[in-house]
């Protein structure tokens, strides 16, 4: 009695035996043009590849440019040393390992920080321009052009008692959150000169294996243009660079449930899941799934990092000074009830007028014991919890929770609460960090740790440096994306000289 | 480059073409003999199929027979009747749907309620003996010959809220901790009765597929005997019912790395994940597969629930009335430094002389001061904490965790402090919960969804109705076994007789 089942299946690859003809021919195709499919063309092509762009939509760009893009680098990039930051490969090691917890790849951590000096310069080749200058506020991207900032919460507890702290993100020399698109227009403009054919409107249906080989390789991709079924050859390799599973709401739900308690998904429509799905149907294992990115990224202003989060216990729970992700990781683990940020109005500003996340205002009051009792939480813990931080602010010491001193100050009367409890309204934007299992290389892995010959999966299309929302920082996802594509696109082109 | 890999790899199958001859011909073969197992063949054989039962170890039982077999049943089963606890199947549906949170397989639960008092009845008709009465006190196990016992948390908060609450767990008529021993050898006796053929020290070693049909339907096992591969053809199916993979390390790491933090893992050493990774050398998808029961079974004593488990900002985060695997789970997300279970000497005993989960005592007392200076926590937190505590406990509203009434009381001088913190020494045993994704019958499914015809999964190889940490209860893992085994052999067998 088989029950019907709603799942998302695994794209079957099809036989190379029932391929009569092939519309295309080349070295490596490159299945999605956002930052990490960018750079494998260019690097495969560089290497002296024949490669071939296919794109879902009708320009490139990916979700990378609909990103900040704070190309996640450090141990003494350029712009560190300009600025005065000293950074070493080992502090670096030691936070991406800290961040990444016990899902930590540590092959991938180590090729990620040996090649991130000369990642930087190999964007800064390809026309990509950074500023030497920092952009010293505590915000979520750089509004100005100026380049290096803060984007881990390295400087905050508990990674800056773990790794000595570095800013990595860097911004690319624009201003406003203009970065993606820059990024891309300036790795696009690349792809122009060097005359790499992309074929944009292509939907890549399935993977073509080569069924006369035991090992059944990967040797080309079915790709839809104008309507038609194409047989693309791909001699060297397949690379899938084609995002995330962020907006397939039915994968999501299989895979990462926890992450339907968020609520806006972060990416492009196309991050359908597509190339991970692809990936499975050929025996890639696909890992990590339930992990994803989660924010609430309540800052700027940056005046509400003086709040405190409060659960319905009345309980700080995390260090306000945090990176906005892992205080969206640390808010969704606390399922006791609502959860407030509690901030002075002098903070907060005109709570009348000023919406911030979407949140509600739950109450304004001006005292605590009437903040409480609005709040309806339980009489004492709000009035205690504020006291004691209070005292703490006031000696510059958070000894609960290490929030810098800089953020601490004692909160004084009106109040203002936001309610930022999941599900409320509060803008919670997320995506998923579970892919392909890849070697630092790209190249796909089975579940048995077999490399699968002929693919390739690089940025989120494959399990990379971010591995667990807690420990994301911003850039990482476009940093790991453009290296990693990179790193793809030169081991299929080893395969093309051989 | 590709770089060296140690991964756990599925076990790939072998074609039927290369099998020469069989060495045993059945309709169901059934691989291991815990309860799972031992239920699987018991039905196989009764719905008119031959059985053939293949047993790693030199003797049946499995990790049911380590366990206390609280079998996990409701909706009015005998003893819930007898003893006046009035359970509903809505009760059990929503308890079942809540504790397993956003992972919940709604089929499955539907499926499990529904069969669950028809399964205490096939259990009884088995042989297996349960008295009429209940065992009316907070313990992990009933250590008389009663039967039912609150063994989830349905009484505690925040489960006697989202579901009327009834004990579900039926612990064996049998004194001491010896249900699963009972169990098993009742349901060996009901094996040796029906003639069902066991294999002892057989290892399966790989699955045996049909390479002339399309589908490449599971049709046999190889299994080692006496240090010889023989082949087994089983014509209605195999159903793998091997247990966990809480006994693989290298499988633990890779696939539920929280669980590295816990101290011992609970299971046979046959426990190797070997059925899970048969399934996925077929291409059974493994689901689920970060999830693991965790535990700190800090009861009884029972009156250890009167003190108060604190984090190292001195702060309570559960209520101690909870399941001992819900403070367990609770506890491994205080990443933030130590944990304590503060108690009052009256209630932990004797210090000098009486040890509790091998955890050391941290810290002994006169008054609240003292201890949170020995205790290193930041000073005024735990007195914070402790007088807000007994404030709520002389009123009897615990307004902060909703613990209930009758485990609070203030807590006097002299104190007592028990380093619980994960790593440091406390037993935090654990067992996997992930598993191969089947229907409620047991069919082995893909990642697409379509049914592996001819393997079916039961017990741990599967992913059941237990499915997080959190929401563990006692006896469902042998609940969920049992009756899984069942409904595999019923399935199995249709294809016998058709």
């Amino acid at each position: 009695m088989p029950m019907p089942t709603n799942k998302v299946s695994p794209i079957s690859p099809i036989k190379a035996s029932s391929v009569n003809h092939w519309d295309y021919e080349t070295d490596v195709a490159v299945i999605g043009c956002g930052g990490a499919g960018a750079c494998a063309a260019i690097s495969a092509h560089d290497a002296g590849s024949r490669v071939l762009i296919f794109e879902l939509a009708s320009g490139i760009g990916g979700s990378t440019t609909l990103s900040s893009a704070e190309v996640y680098l450090g141990g003494g990039t350029r712009v560190q040393k300009a600025t005065g930051h000293r950074d070493t490969k080992r502090a670096m090691t030691d936070f991406l390992t800290a961040a990444a917890g016990p899902q930590a790849d540590k092959a991938k951590i180590v090729a990620y920080v040996a090649g991130s000096t000369d990642h930087f310069d190999w964007l800064v080749e390809q026309g990509v321009v950074f500023k030497d200058s920092e952009y010293p506020h505590r915000a979520i991207m750089a509004l100005t052009d100026d380049c290096l900032l803060y984007t881990g919460g390295e400087n905050a507890h508990p990674y800056n008692k773990l790794a000595p702290p570095a800013p990595r993100g860097h911004n690319l020399k624009v201003v406003g959150d203009n970065g993606g698109p820059l990024l891309m227009k300036t790795l696009g403009a690349k792809i122009d000169e060097k005359s790499i054919p992309v074929e944009l409107n292509s939907r890549a249906l399935a993977l073509i294996v080569d069924d006369s080989d035991d090992q059944q390789s990967v040797i080309g991709v079915q790709v839809r243009i104008d309507m038609q079924e194409r047989y693309v050859k791909a001699r060297s390799g397949v690379i899938l660079a084609s995002g995330g599973f962020v907006m397939n709401d039915q994968m999501v739900k299989q895979y990462a449930p926890e992450l339907t308690r968020c609520t806006v998904p972060i990416g492009n429509p196309g991050d359908t899941g597509s190339g991970i799905l692809m990936g499975m149907g050929v025996g890639g294992a696909a890992i990590n799934m339930h992990e994803g990115f989660v924010s609430l990224p309540f800052y700027p202003p940056a005046s509400l990092t003086y709040g405190i989060f409060i659960n319905s216990q009345g309980q700080r729970f995390v260090n306000e000074d945090s990176y906005h992700g892992r205080v969206g990781a640390f808010i969704l683990r606390e399922t006791g009830g609502p959860v407030y940020l509690v901030l002075a109005v002098e903070d907060y500003g005109k709570y009348e007028t000023e919406s911030y996340l979407n949140a509600d205002v739950a109450a304004t009051a001006e005292s605590i014991v009437e903040l409480e009792s609005d709040l309806n939480l339980p009489p004492g813990e709000l009035q205690a919890t504020m006291s004691d931080y209070n005292k703490h602010a006031k000696a510059g010491n958070d000894e609960l929770f290490h929030k810098d001193p800089v953020w601490l100050k004692p909160l004084e009367p009106p109040f203002v609460a936001l309610d930022v409890t999941p599900g409320r309204g509060a803008f919670y934007p997320y995506f998923t960090l579970g892919g392909l299992d890849t070697l630092p290389t790209g190249e796909v892995l089975k579940a048995s740790g077999d490399v699968i010959t002929g693919l390739y999966a690089v940025g989120r299309t494959a399990c990379g440096i971010p591995r667990r929302g807690e420990g994301y920082a911003s850039g990482m996802s476009v940093g790991d994306a453009t290296f990693t594509g990179r790193q793809a696109g030169m081991a299929a082109s080893t395969r093309t000289t051989t």
